[in-house]
């Protein structure tokens, strides 16, 4: 058994793709949702008896790394909602990004933020000793969901704590094929946010579900 | 002998690197700089009769498709001296990348563009009838230079004309180990172009010379 981790907003597509996954490679998972009824069927769903779904607040009391799958809309009242649940020491790792739909937007379009990025502005509304890593941007959820294959992507982990994204790699590559890049400070989650963006135009341009690999690593 | 093509700003790192790819991939190309002489001199180094050194404006001239490789803090200026020499239907291949270093900030940080992104830019300059094609943002000089290694990486190419876009694939290909990605619309250059922070960042990080890849094409 690997390490419990929660997943707050783990009933959306991300998050309960990455729940499965994550539940395959021996982790104990915590799934969180607004509704705590709506967490406990999602978990059953996945079918595996070591998910397990409850509020988001429980949820993000429940492990010491907590992936944060809301969309970005949905971002900072989240993180007002479980803030008082997060201990001191907890990760949390920012997948939002502030894509133009939020706002009724085209998806090849992203949002400014005021704080510079979805990551930066998820560090300033988290509660002091808890630190944000920001990542999973660019994982196309319904790649992800699809446990009969392997993903073939990296995702790039942007934290100001590196101890931080260390700990948070060795738990997305868990998944199979994908891999996790440290790919600097905080403030660079900007361009790895908008990378989504990229991906999204060059999935339309395509009909393709793409991903990114950093070379010469 | 594969086409004729162009290098504005020839004798920097990126365009002299450039010339000796494509030079040594069969092409006819002609080296532009402020300083005629000093194109014809960096011409000559490289050691390919294929390769010739003319003034900026002269080899704007020269070819239907012309490289931009001067830094973005010239490349308005450049784009103004050169216009007259474009001729209609030119592709102009836009490789400046807005970095915070132009006006002497950090590698790791872009600078806001008002019209979106440099390659918006430089559509917005150069005159009608010019199509500018967006790309070789992310690719390391340092790599590209070193001929006896093949590259292991993507350039994503943004243009609003996809038949533009297919013309430059064909010549950037002609460098060993390196695709083109067509990779959307002339505004997804903002987020090209900012990837090279993003690289840059991963190379400081790491101490590398990154490149990318997308997956799933």
């Amino acid at each position: 058994m690997n390490e419990r981790v929660a997943i707050v907003g783990g009933t959306g597509a991300i998050g309960l793709a990455l729940a499965t996954r994550l539940a395959a490679a021996g982790c104990e998972v915590v799934i969180g949702s607004r509704d705590a009824a709506k967490a406990a069927e999602a978990a059953a769903g996945i079918g595996n008896p070591a998910v397990s779904g409850v509020s988001n607040s429980e949820a993000a009391a429940a492990a010491e790394v907590v992936f944060l799958c809301v969309p970005f809309s949905s971002q900072a009242g989240t993180i007002k909602q479980i803030a008082e649940s997060l201990a001191e020491g907890t990760i949390l790792v920012d997948t939002t990004v502030p894509l133009a739909t939020n706002v009724g937007g085209k998806p090849t379009r992203t949002l400014g933020v005021p704080d510079g990025s979805a990551g930066q502005q998820a560090q300033a509304l988290v509660p002091k000793g808890v630190t944000v890593v920001s990542g999973l941007h660019t994982v196309s959820a319904v790649l992800l969901a699809n446990v009969e294959h392997d993903l073939d992507e990296d995702t790039l982990l942007c934290s100001n704590d590196r101890d931080a994204i260390a700990r948070v790699a060795k738990i997305v590559e868990l998944v199979p094929g994908l891999r996790a890049v440290d790919a600097g400070r905080l403030e660079i989650a900007k361009i790895a946010e908008q990378m989504t963006a990229l991906m999204i135009s060059m999935n339309i341009r395509h009909k393709a579900h793409t991903g990114v690999r950093i070379t010469g690593l």
